[in-house]
């Protein structure tokens, strides 16, 4: 009887081959331990497709990207690889209020396949995207400047699994309302009172991704796919200098809708430049009625503070904190954060930011270590991962963006007569690549009164180290930055359970998540999907978490109908 | 192992006495079948309880009211009762930055009380507020100026039903999260990757409720208990017009509150008046991170834009529409609508406002009845609905605010030389309460292209029959007032398959709850708690629904630790 019982053939199809996945997500989703549809290692790819790729790509490199759009005005795209090159690719431009206008008279019509059909060319879009991942990797590694492993694992099957993750929450939320019900009332003596009653699930309207240069994925996918499975057309702004990931992305999701027979337009690129940004337009249009945003905290408090007419969702910046109490071995310690500063060169938004360690050492073993062995030994992990340049190229990546080179300048001239440089960065040559940007972490030394200089995010491959009065001051500058910047992650090493406790307290308190004696091969960095929340959304980073049932329960509203229900189903 | 365990023993008896309706209540929110925790017939009630409440009532009036407070700065406190006299109680006041510093060092203590312990406050003050119905009926009567029936049901169970739901939803939202888990990640030749992870509800914060005079219980109680029991103090902001029954319902929280060895101030009221309202003061203090509101679209859509800190939701004004196309008894359908219209004089947010008959008639059963036949009809049975005073003071009740009597006669006088009176509204003698505000409905005529005069609220006993040039007219200027207005309800009459499809389709693009040839004694004006949502959250009346998901996620968030796993968990 339901309208949204499944017409759809090829999406019928899909969703059977698919339904094993998805029940294992939603199972996944409430479970929490450690569970991946997708591989992460290149080896589990097809050889051929990781041996084509990277010609793939240079095919892809000086022509036009074609894709469905409606109102073409022209041609735009200068994305320079972070690696050395211009990757030539010229995207289609719609007029905005054209392509909002064809994306607005598509709701009815997406909003009626239903959540089944929805979820079913979801899905087979990420299966396809998945088999996409090496040339993926590509097109993540040149725009973002992500090492080749890393663009292979955040751009596709992390990605991919935060996408999965998404659809499984969205299809949670979704499944969870009942189609219809028969409601009976007893009366009393007057018998009872009898409706039929039926629910719909009703997207909000328009949703707009803003996305980010160094995770165009990664950030991107879970607000894309939660949107579109819940009903929602999705407009897709990608940051200017790293379009291709996102274009190649509607391209896949282009293809299924159409195979599944919707409006491939239901998921647009809207392509901009830095001299003229669409993002602001687009996000304070009436029609728009999502807003997904990662980026500056400058433009996403904007955004939260003028886009009265969307759900925003947003995480920007913080500042991400490491506390250093004590702990049992220091060359584990040491290894583990030289590691965490040196991933992607500190341009991950879970990249340690600042080191508290008290001025008067910290107990490592039973031994006291000066606050200068500490630090010695954060250089020497940093000094010796970076030994080897070609294989630091494999996890420091390329620097994004040329900002990023001046910034470093910046903060090493700023601390002149108040602080010292323990490790200057420096330029390493990529071995397949020597005109990337390539930088070792820059680890500066302050005391705590210098909030000035550290209390705030300096993006990139920079961190300081600062010289508290001792743990208490630690956590208490700790507790005063994340309440005014906030941070996605929080660290701590100590060997004390009291401290430990007022460090799990703290973090309640200004809700960020708190990575504890990290000293193996897992990283605060690092985030699990279907485990690791990531962000809270309860502090200055982030107003939302990825991915939790906040993050979905305002894409859609439910409406429901009733009538006196008949003689034949009372 | 948790820290979230319960040690409260107060708690925990409370808890497993009200844990198998927590059950119930929670099956109840996914069925979404008739199910009410409490009855809603005052016969179920002990007889000495409701003979006493008019008594204890009066032992209230012209005394000061005592409340667990902080900073106590003086008295307020100027209800006035529809029904003709004063109530003369005096509320403390107390400075607000005080207010709010107390509940603000109060949020870690309640936080870390977790989430069965306030649980099971919640279920314990909303059965001791259930016993407490009769009198609460009095206080709802006597400030809202419902009648005493009405004030019986959806000032005691229905609110009580509406705040079980509301904790229903909140624990089920917070049970999905678990305390701990043991995340192993396979690392191939390197083993495996395990960490012990632990998850925090975290409340937001400080919750405000901004309560409206006219169901000061019901619409606040969801947002009341949602917060409460998610970890957040709550400060409660009542409508001058009508304290005491929010008064009542904090003085029992507090009492459950000291009993389970929390402090009471954890809930709080905020008691301001007319001339120095405190609404916009506390909704913008930083340390406000919830408000949930119902009133004017003004301030609702002032809150939207400007408590930029807090979460915000809100239940604002509409246009409740009718669409008369066809019917097969219109003695049914005269009869359902009257009541509709009559039912505390249109002073419900689902009341009806605007109904629209084709001006060349409509289908009765198989024969044409004329626009002014159906008027006539809808005349005849309000004159009947209201022909013995006694009775229709039972339903009718009383006109909150002297304002609603001034637009009674704007509304008259501003139809004058474009339509007509259908119906005068008059004055009643209330048996019991010579000075009662008691008015029928106005019932007005106007044609279709006066929608500066039908197309907004007109608060109160006053509804407007608009002629249209036939059904398609009247779907088509509902879309476009409810896209500019929104709605709680709409209802449609019709026995044509095509036109009921279009009104459900109708209804899903304007997100409105949508009533299907209501003829018997249900009427749209109702809202049955555990199965309809009241408001959908996607139209301008209403930016969230009483009670989803979105109403419940995102007062709280989820903060996690992760640390190695030690052998002995691993």
């Amino acid at each position: 009887m339901s309208s949204d019982a499944m017409t759809n053939s090829q999406a019928t199809l899909w969703f059977s081959r698919h339904s094993p996945l998805l029940d294992q997500a939603v199972s996944a989703i409430h479970q929490r331990g450690y569970w991946a549809p997708f591989p992460e290692h290149p080896k589990a790819y097809p050889a051929e497709s990781l041996a084509s790729a990277a010609a793939e790509f240079q095919t892809l490199l000086g022509q036009p990207f074609e894709l469905q759009g409606v109102g073409e005005i022209g041609r735009a795209g200068e994305e320079q690889s972070p690696y050395g090159f211009a990757l030539g690719i010229h995207y289609p431009q719609y007029d905005p209020d054209t392509l909002l206008e064809t994306q607005q008279s598509l709701i009815g019509g997406w909003r009626d396949a239903g959540p089944q059909t929805r979820v079913a060319v979801a899905l087979e879009a990420i299966h396809r995207l998945n088999a996409l991942s090496p040339l993926m990797a590509q097109a993540v590694q040149h725009t973002t400047g992500q090492s080749a492993n890393m663009a292979f694992q955040a751009g596709g099957p992390h990605a991919q699994d935060r996408a999965v993750e998404a659809v499984a929450y969205s299809w949670d939320a979704m499944a969870e309302i009942p189609q219809s019900v028969l409601w009976r009332k007893p009366m009393g003596k007057r018998g009872q009172l009898s409706l039929t009653k039926r629910w719909h699930i009703v997207p909000r309207g328009i949703s707009l991704s803003i996305a980010c240069c160094t995770f165009p994925t990664w950030n991107t996918y879970p607000g894309l796919f939660a949107s579109l499975v819940t009903g929602n057309p999705v407009v897709i702004k990608p940051h200017p200098d790293s379009i291709l990931p996102l274009a190649l992305t509607v391209k896949v999701l282009q293809e299924v809708l159409t195979e599944a027979g919707y409006d491939p337009r239901l998921v647009m690129l809207a392509v901009d430049t830095r001299p003229a940004p669409l993002a602001a337009r687009l996000a304070t249009d009436p029609r728009v009625r999502l807003i997904d945003f990662t980026g500056s905290s400058h433009f996403g408090n904007w955004l939260e503070q003028h886009a009265h007419q969307a759900e925003v969702f947003t995480e920007k910046a913080g500042l991400n904190t490491v506390i250093i109490d004590s702990m049992a071995d220091i060359t584990a310690v040491a290894g583990n954060l030289g590691f965490s500063l040196s991933l992607y060169s500190g341009q991950m938004c879970t990249s340690p930011q600042v080191i508290y360690i008290p001025a008067s050492g910290v107990m490592v073993g039973g031994e006291c270590w000066s606050f200068e062995q500490v630090a010695d030994a954060l250089v020497s992990s940093i000094a010796q991962w970076t030994a080897d340049p070609a294989q630091a190229c494999g996890f420091l990546g390329a620097i994004q963006s040329e900002g990023t080179l001046v910034r470093i300048q910046q903060c090493r001239e700023a601390i002149t007569g108040r602080g010292s440089v323990l490790l200057d960065s420096k330029s390493l040559i990529h071995p397949d690549f020597p005109s990337a940007r390539v930088q070792t972490p820059l680890l500066l030394a302050l005391a705590s009164q210098d909030q000035d200089l550290y209390g705030k995010e300096q993006f990139g491959p920079i961190a300081y180290l600062v010289r508290t009065h001792g743990t208490a001051e630690s956590l208490s500058l700790t507790r005063q930055t994340l309440l005014a910047q906030g941070a996605i992650a929080l660290a701590i090493y100590t060997t004390r359970d009291d401290v430990l406790a007022q460090a799990e307290n703290l973090a309640q308190d200004v809700a960020v998540s708190l990575s504890i004696n990290l000293d193996g091969s897992f990283y605060m960095n690092q985030s699990a999907t279907f485990s690791d929340f990531h962000g809270t959304g309860g502090n200055p980073a982030a107003n939302t978490s990825l991915t939790d049932r906040g993050f979905i329960s305002r894409r859609f509203v439910v409406v429901q109908s009733r009538r006196p229900a008949t003689a034949a189903t009372d």
